[in-house]
């Protein structure tokens, strides 16, 4: 994620200006303000703007003339219930602007969340930068032998090291090409919105992207998954960390109610009703199918 | 709109805190933080929080890694562009989060912009207020004649008095049996989910409504029309006021292309066309309906 | 809900007339389309037309140039294996448009599901009937005192009997004034948009609501649920038996799944674990709330 | 667009079944039902299924028990006043699903219009086919020199023939490496979800996409436009053919209204004005930029 100086600079200049504000600020989001926390071998998170904190959640709960309860205590009490319950409204309430710099492919399942707002870096504008997404070794995996859309061991040595060699032979070769292409020198040049289709997913794309923080919640639980691919679940994991620094009670609420919770079923309550009684209950007296009995002993931590 | 002591209390505290952020702050709007602006009789705006400035608008266009353009100038020029060429999503960039108090029915209308996010004020949890909408007496009109949604002149005295009369007292008396029911002064006490169905559509409710410019752009559009109803219209037009402080060039830049702008059919350009070529246009030649016809001709100011 | 002769005609007519269609039919529902389904004292619910069948979930999971899976064993397995794992697109796949008569008061809670398409009958434009809920002497619940947003018991006979005196009572006068305003009978008239103010929540509106299956399962989740205002659950169960003909395998996951299972936070599940080792677990070491622990019990039937 | 022997069966057995159906039918769409209608090199557009016809639009807004307006000619004339009033809406009471075929630069400006439903073909799950972008020659643009983002005159001989040769070559060889790096023979294979993004923009995804009309509308509006990028367009344009037959009211209002239509700002509406009292209005004296003047020059066809 090598940011050119000007970008640096551009970056620096923002974060030395304060100003005064009479809205809700919230100071452990402040502090992460425009910096760019790297992500993969060329991406990177950025904060650009939020609004509201964790006593604009009661506030909007509460249709309030001041800030929230009475009591930062009450604060996080009344998060947690709203949590519990599925009021998902007053965490609508706050909203958070990222500039995301990340690769094509990672953007095509990102922006199946429609609820956002995005800008997305121009190529029929703009000329794209000669930067390409190249796993680190430890993340070249195998197709998954059990899960269709999963990967699974980490591949050995020479068929890794083919994998690779073709990823950034091909990306070369596609950047080459795509700037012969445009070129103006000596040949008109293809227009941008045309050339950029030789390029490959794995090419850096970037934009701005904007969420309440109901929404950026329901993401962050899909993609912080262990399910989710890597690439994504990176970015995401990065989000939850700035995340906690900005609304640190709505997080821990966010924690203990949907990411290391579970959702059960109708069957899978009864087993449990039924395990607690002392019956011995196994797939098939459970009424469930091989892959959610799987996926309940899972949950169960067995 | 009297607010009580402890509100206004409230909302003195909140604006005399000032922080210290590093976010974009807009001077204009700043000013305006937390005070209610009185509409209609008992009800109000209040700008509760907001992200972005017309800046933000430019940095988002660009995918910037600063703030906008180079020069302010270039800023308005940019904004008048991307409002020129329906450029939705650099708007979508801005957010403003507003406590507004408005009669039902006003709400009800309000409420059909989908793409907002809203916090109401709950009478299943809370009791409301003794508040209700009683129209100036120049604001009680005639059904229309030419148009079956809207309205006709102002209504004479007797019969404006006899209309007026019966709102007031309608309401007193529906708010009595209202605290009649639910009091639980030598009774059980009727749930307040069911009490408040007694209540009539001129009462006052409050939300927390929270939506970003372009959304806001297109509900003032619709609500700051003259052929809005005057209830919501007067709302309409004091949020007008405070955009124009908030992000004066995008707010010019509406007015421009949208408030006061017209969107011309087909056979309406054609129309123009033939008259520029000296041609006498007119209904009946003009391929138009008589509407659309009278409608054209509002357009050209004749 | 009495429907005027001329109205049942115009149902009869439009349910005698079949056309062929190459579109995927599904049988269950066909059979139930336009009928009125009474609900509450004069609302109703009205299938008027839907897209797509359990098949056409199949179909699009699988961007098929056919119809679904191969066989229909398989469709149902599918489609429990989407639900499970929070697929929602493919349930957006299959749409339905229902037309409900209902009171004002639960309108207003319906239309926060903002997900959907809706035509409201309009009071700017037309006369509204003269038809108020009143709710069944069994329906006519004391405020809670355990949850300030429900209800509890029955009122008793005297008590009951008064809250009845008083809908009714006000209903019938601030009709018979909204009528008085609008009457052109030797005076001009009231705007019917003005006039409507006066009408009480319990009046009833109608609607035209069209939904994809996804957000009307997230709908009735909410609504069919128990702890929802009894007047809108009444609705939800409704639409569920029309749900369970329309498309019965998506029906049967969603009971499964979301209705009859229950969300079990971390601390929760940790429990669950430490109980089925043997430990004996109480509110105390749960880690949880009174609150959470109370609905923690619930969960497990206990 | 070639279809395999066993996609061309599936597509004959659908179109070959018609079933009995209560709901609204439009003969003039039923007749294009699962046909491929080809687009660019190897894309198409098929018609899954629909919701409702131009009855259907009046029967919502008039929240009828029967079907539209009384009378065909009612039915036109209130579609029409729908259309030029901006009621959005009853034209949401119809949807529409399409099976679509396309290059992946497309889909990725496609997708930017969110208010709709979206299954696509997953490239984590399965393995895409050799199928890639290549333009006709003569759509083979430089890049504009007086729009950023738009293309100018068509290449030339030679350095079109260096385009197209380029883009067949990395096509090819893009798809080589991919099913290397994928195959299981001889070796673990690479997980797909990473192969994936060896592959350029130029190759073919698929997906289900399902909107409603009144946002199709607003696509088609945008993306049928002059100024759209050319491999868009044919696809919005065959859209329109298909939406002509099946809504034809609808969307002739559409034409006449919106794609054929302009909307002129308040200082246009102004020239407009002078220049019909005889004024001799040009750009200096216009209060418009050169960009705007140009702009609304074109609108009046001068």
């Amino acid at each position: 994620m090598p940011l050119s100086p000007e970008q640096l600079s551009e970056i620096e200049a923002q974060r030395a200006l304060s100003q005064p504000t009479r809205r809700a600020v919230s100071p452990g989001i402040e502090q992460h303000l425009y910096t760019a926390f790297g992500v993969l071998d060329h991406g990177f998170v950025r904060v650009i703007d939020y609004m509201g904190d964790d006593a604009a959640i009661c506030q909007a709960a509460r249709v309030s003339y001041g800030r929230g309860t009475k009591s930062v205590q009450n604060d996080e009490g009344l998060i947690r219930y709203l949590m519990r319950h599925w009021h998902s409204t007053p965490f609508e309430m706050c909203e958070i602007k990222l500039h995301v710099k990340l690769p094509v492919f990672v953007a095509r399942q990102w922006i199946r969340h429609r609820t956002a707002n995005v800008n997305e870096y121009s190529a029929r504008y703009s000329i794209l930068d000669r930067e390409f997404y190249i796993p680190e070794p430890d993340h070249v995996n195998a197709q998954s032998t059990v899960n269709n859309q999963g990967r699974g061991g980490v591949l050995e040595g020479a068929e890794a090291a083919r994998v690779l060699e073709i990823l950034k032979a091909d990306s070369a070769r596609a950047y080459d090409n795509y700037e012969a292409m445009i070129s103006q020198d000596g040949q008109a040049g293809l227009a941008r919105e045309l050339a950029r289709m030789n390029l490959p997913a794995n090419i850096y794309t970037q934009w701005y992207w904007k969420v309440d923080l109901h929404n950026l919640f329901h993401f962050l639980r899909l993609r912080a998954d262990a399910h989710a691919q890597y690439e994504i679940r990176v970015y995401a994991d990065q989000i939850c960390r700035l995340v906690a620094d900005w609304v640190p009670f709505a997080y821990r609420a966010f924690e203990d109610y949907r990411l290391g919770g579970a959702q059960l079923s109708a069957p899978a309550l009864d087993c449990v009703r039924r395990m607690l009684r002392g019956e011995t209950v196994d797939q098939e007296n459970s009424g469930m199918s091989k892959g959610e009995w799987r996926e309940f002993e899972a949950a169960l931590g067995r």
